[in-house]
């Protein structure tokens, strides 16, 4: 079994704000479990590059995949050291201070050496998951990867064990003397929000709508 | 006046999905307007990280900030090569094999070096433009950050010169032989929503509630 917390090390410390750090687990898994992008920054030499992806979690890793080839996957599946960011976004907070104002969100920062997953049938598995965190009914549905769609595809896992988590929630916070102004103060809050499903014009006749209402990325309770 | 288009470099060409890039001022202009979030990418020797922060446009220039000290700042702002990754999520595209699911979105990739803003009257006119990208009128209203809240405050500046986007937009794109499956396929649109006001507890009496759905930052036509 993983510690409950994760160990703070000289890269996860969170010098600015660490009022507002966390490195408990769970926290990190609800947040990675939400998100729909994740960025993923790796040095070539001096030269960062980031790059956004689609994060999936199993157990105690983090998955992201992308073609074979790709400048992503040949540089952090194989060892290279990754940095991926996290960040959901739940509200702009509005202070009655110009430098008073910030955002409330919940982010995770991962550090990690990228491993490729080779074994055909894990990597089947993983892509599997990968749809499963949309809708598991969906994976079961969709006609699954054949081994040259697999074969073009690289999936790289990173173990979560170098781990920090950022949350600011609640209203703003003013200087004392500030709180005699009058000027409106308090939080929008932002989420992302699904629509309504649009049917590919090239759908076949007679195929039942999902019900996307069901679906545990938009009904899962959040943490705020 | 700058080109219309970005010049395409060895950094900012796009390999893999080549129809998806553009490399137009206009819509690069458009994705950074509309952001909330950016993923600001730096590298310690050969350790990336990833930092997400609150992106502005001015002109041809994206600006962030963050506390003077912090490490971001430190490393990004005065000529420190940096990557900033810009991400809108549109939409879950739901297509009939497991291989060809994807993502709606439209992305930027800035490449630059920082410039430290030095000059407290452009940095306290920035910032002041900081708050307009919420609501021009806000920024009018509130408290103007005073001279000891501007030296705690790095504003740093990249010129918008090496940049590329990638678009996905439309239904999926699924293999010729697939569309004969009874399998639904679409897009579910997603989007940043803004929910109602919540006031700060501590609001003095009789302040009146800004009018946030005239913002611009959500009422704007949205290119997708």
């Amino acid at each position: 079994m993983p510690q409950k917390t994760f160990p703070m090390t000289e890269k996860t410390r969170i010098k600015r704000g660490a009022n507002r750090a966390s490195y408990d687990r769970d926290l990190a898994y609800q947040i990675i479990d939400e998100a729909m992008v994740c960025h993923v920054g790796f040095a070539v030499k001096d030269q960062p590059y980031v790059i956004p992806t689609f994060p999936w979690r199993v157990g105690d890793f983090l998955y992201i995949h992308g073609a074979k080839g790709g400048h992503m996957p040949g540089q952090v599946a194989d060892g290279g050291k990754a940095c991926i960011d996290i960040t959901l976004l739940d509200g702009l907070v509005l202070a009655r201070s110009a430098f008073h104002h910030s955002v409330n969100y919940r982010s995770v920062i991962v550090f990690g050496e990228g491993q490729r997953v080779d074994h055909v049938e894990e990597k089947a598995d993983l892509l599997d998951r990968m749809i499963t965190k949309i809708d598991p009914a969906r994976a079961r549905a969709v006609r699954a990867a054949n081994k040259k769609e697999l074969a073009r595809t690289s999936v790289i896992g990173f173990g979560l064990k170098e781990v920090s988590v950022k949350v600011r929630s609640g209203p703003p916070v003013d200087d004392e003397e500030d709180y005699a102004l009058p000027v409106w103060a308090g939080v929008l809050p932002v989420s992302l929000t699904a629509g309504g499903l649009q049917t590919d014009p090239q759908l076949m006749a007679d195929v039942p709508m999902p019900d996307a209402a069901a679906w545990s990325v938009f009904g899962a309770p959040q943490q705020r």
